[in-house]
């Protein structure tokens, strides 16, 4: 949140910013934005705000965001698809480089200029192509077994989008993308402006 | 993220709870976990822990978990298909009840048993199937302009799934699904883990 607060203050023309103002931006108080800042370097001077360009920079690099991650993705039905066409993830710094299907019938055709591959070459791909991230979109009840073939291929961190909380070993980081979550969280607000009291 | 863990303390039979181990559940230090309930009400007493079935019960309550939201989709290509097919929603407390596409080709069928409607129903549809939500799963370039429409038309929370940060008035909840994001929440740590020095 910091470094795409920061790329839109630099794409205006902002060369130094407060904690303030970029709290403001991120909707961080000011001094959580100092103390976030604080854990990762030095990055300014008291009182004199901080450079954007050289903040921005600095945390890409720390971040691992100046480099390009290489993504695998398991599940290539209409989510599948979707996630493949989707076009933050390049120039987010991610690129999925493979795909693998159980379905025989997907297995050799080509998406978005991906092939699909059958399971069985999940293994030698991962290594072959240092992939370090798995993308999961396969159903709910075959998550955790395909997540478990990731991570004992070596994929170092899993991006989820099957509906359910699945197990990883501590060294490897799991997200998930959880829609359910995201409108659990806006009801109680929705609440307030609907209730008819 | 406190309902789940309630109901899954529930699942395995648990009747009482503290802090710390609901804190351990979902992460959050025991401290904070007492101040967020507390913040909403009054449920435990000191030093006795917290009845699961009773806050999960209040909890759902207050956050509007225990009654169905109806929402409607604008986009029905492979990602809005994905949508209508997650099986999360319903048991969620969410149902999709109507679905638009601009496109004509699509207009009339019927996907996962809701019927595609032209994007010109969209006011009256939301109006008369009273629909508090709107998901967006159109492309970035059409994704402001979908967002307006439903604003206009009267919904209160929009679930954006476009690579954009959309614009909504204040009295409206925008959740973003953000995968990119996601992905470079972890990158810091795979660093951690792959970095050759």
């Amino acid at each position: 949140m910091y470094v795409r607060a920061l790329s839109q203050l630099l794409d205006a023309g902002s060369e130094v910013v407060d904690s303030k103002t970029l709290g403001r931006l991120i909707r961080i108080a000011p001094a959580q934005v100092r103390k976030d800042l604080s854990y990762l370097g030095k990055f300014g001077k008291q009182g004199q705000g901080y450079s954007v360009p050289y903040l921005r920079d600095e945390l890409r690099r720390i971040l691992g965001l100046d480099r390009r991650w290489t993504a695998c993705l398991v599940g290539v039905g209409n989510l599948g698809q979707a996630i493949i066409d989707y076009p933050g993830f390049v120039p987010g710094g991610f690129s999925i480089v493979a795909a693998f299907d159980s379905d025989p019938e997907l297995v050799g055709k080509s998406i978005g200029g991906i092939p699909v591959r059958p399971m069985s070459e999940l293994d030698g791909t991962v290594e072959a192509s240092e992939i370090t991230i798995g993308i999961v979109a396969v159903p709910a009840s075959q998550a955790q077994s395909v997540i478990d073939r990731l991570v004992d291929a070596g994929v170092q961190g899993i991006l989820n989008y099957a509906p359910v909380a699945p197990h990883v070993p501590e060294r490897v980081i799991l997200r998930n993308i959880d829609p359910v979550l995201s409108l659990q969280s806006m009801t109680y607000y929705l609440l307030q402006g609907s209730r008819p009291d």
